[in-house]
């Protein structure tokens, strides 16, 4: 485990670090209600899709425990509201949808005898997901290991953790379990404008794991690959429909193009909770537009003169034929990905079913 | 002519509007030395292939000038060290080194009767250069303006505007022509990390001109390409090898490579003195890797932990076979680009045999 936890369940709060101020420093957030969760998804103290996902249903927890009223059917009512809540906070990302939902129906599985029993059942099924979450990132990391060769070069883009997630990573996470299966990896980490994830987090774990690694600017990974070799891209994901088309972070269809071009293997790291098999192609997802602030300003500084028009997609769309495997908790899947991924979902079921993915 | 110069001649001095303070404050530095002009190449308050190359010229006249002892040799002598000095400063323009070359031969013509008669014959090449430098981009804005179309929504890299250039500009001279014709074109400008000349430099040229324009980061140009349609790219360039291979500032690969996968016309906007015909390939271009500190720190805000290691290539090269076009002040370039650029080279230089390009 990290020595850092993005997101810890304290009982009666949720303690989130807050990944604004990384790496600058180290700083956690206590959140006591629903409406400040929703605020942090929103504003981004905790991303990644498998920590937003973890962080609402933890939200969903808070909602319960703070209901007014007392009784079973307000707490239900609080908990309904905040599922509406959280899910407008970032609309990309289907595991926040996922966990939300998945929480919900718990609630609603039966009428219970208090509003105390509803919210420690909540509270339940928010904890399954955060340590499934784990287990799932730790099955990921030995899925993908086959496919990271020693002494591989690597080009990763954005975060995708321990602080995107619960604990481990998703990519990252396949990175994690090469190193410490004493493969020699090295990163190039693409820095991820706007907002920096890999600058500021990504290469702050690798340094806290040990792992070799050089930031690069988005635009330089396609010259690496054309100079320096790159063996293959590993990325997470936000939401991949159902013909394995992928939404991840903006720059990753660019970084895919390239490989593309360069023969090299890009693999897309997705827990099955970002699989969306009723999003039938990369067209139906939605992508965030964020606030300009974010191209226009690095900290203080401001970039590009006043009152410049900006566009600021937060996701792009991969389309499956650029996208070598998906590697999830369950196993690597291939194209054709209709066939692949719609197993891959019976197999989450039924070992969800069978008590999870340990 | 623009409201601003980025480059003037004092008659005792060079005036430079300093660009690394740009958009913030428009200032401008006066040199008196060889020493100094080539400071200001290598830190890039000067910056834009066809700009240094001015500058560079002026930078001999300088040296001519305050040479001591006198004789015309000792002028001679610190031309020709002023020479060394220059070219080193930045290594992958070729048309610093080719203004350089121009005034070198200038200088060596004849044994001249006084240090001041030399004095006088490297400011005039100099100047003569500088207005070439105009003449040259109005003549790429008239070729390329065929290449855009009424409506053009056109993806821009790095700055290649007036201030890359004495006036007018070459990428930018061709989007600026196809304003001035009455054409509504639409501009995304890559923000171009690490040195953020896009966001800095290009979207202030382009408001003064009143063209309109959006600031997108670097890794949104391929989705850009891909949701909204884009007609063209257009980019400047620092060499172009004999083959057609272009060197340009890091991240036009990346960009050719989404605009081949999209069937979106690349152009490579090309005064004669880039294209460098004893540079077979790109592969015989030198790539400039500048300081770290332009990747870990956008103004005084660090984005990544102290300490990190950083790939910082200042440029990169796009193969020939992703370049539709090489606009140049002598017309358009297609392939193939071993004839093609042969033939507008002896263009030029019987151009030039007969007094330039107007």
């Amino acid at each position: 485990m990290a020595s850092y936890r993005s997101i810890t369940w304290m009982g009666d709060r949720l303690r989130l670090l807050d990944q604004r101020r990384l790496p600058a420093e180290v700083q956690y957030v206590d959140l006591a209600t629903c409406a400040e969760v929703a605020g942090a998804i929103r504003d981004m103290a905790v991303r990644g899709a498998p920590a937003i996902g973890a962080a609402a249903a933890y939200g969903l927890a808070l909602a319960a425990r703070t209901a007014p009223g007392g009784s079973p059917e307000a707490a239900l009512a609080a908990v309904e509201e905040g599922a509406s809540l959280l899910k407008a906070a970032r609309p990309t990302a289907v595991n926040l949808a996922w966990a939300v939902e998945r929480v919900l129906s718990r609630a609603r599985e039966r009428p219970w005898p208090s509003a105390a029993a509803l919210a420690a059942a909540v509270e339940q099924e928010a904890t399954a997901i955060a340590q499934e979450d784990v287990d799932t990132n730790r099955a990921i990391g030995r899925h993908g290991l086959a496919l990271v060769p020693e002494g591989a070069r690597i080009v990763h883009h954005c975060n995708t953790g321990s602080l995107a997630t619960v604990d481990y990573g998703t990519a990252l996470g396949v990175i994690r379990a090469a190193h410490e299966a004493g493969r020699n990896v090295h990163v190039y980490v693409d820095e991820t404008r706007p907002r920096l994830q890999g600058a500021r987090l990504t290469t702050w774990e690798l340094a806290q794991l040990g792992v070799p690694h050089a930031l690069i600017a988005d635009g330089a990974a396609a010259h690496i690959m054309r100079t320096q070799g790159v063996d293959l891209c590993l990325v997470g994901c936000d939401r991949v429909a159902a013909n394995g088309d992928v939404a991840n972070k903006i720059g990753t269809y660019a970084l895919a193009l390239a490989a593309a071009a360069h023969g090299v293997p890009f693999y897309v790291a997705a827990p099955t909770s970002t699989i969306d098999l009723t999003t039938p192609t990369g067209d139906a997802i939605p992508i965030e537009e964020r606030d300009p602030g974010e191209v226009l300003y690095v900290g203080e500084t401001a970039i590009a003169p006043a009152g410049t028009k900006v566009r600021n997609p937060a996701f792009d769309v991969t389309p499956a034929r650029y996208v070598t495997a998906i590697i999830t908790e369950f196993g690597v899947v291939r194209p054709p990905y209709e066939e692949g991924l719609a197993r891959i979902i019976d197999l989450a079921r039924a070992a969800r079913s069978q008590g999870g993915v340990r």
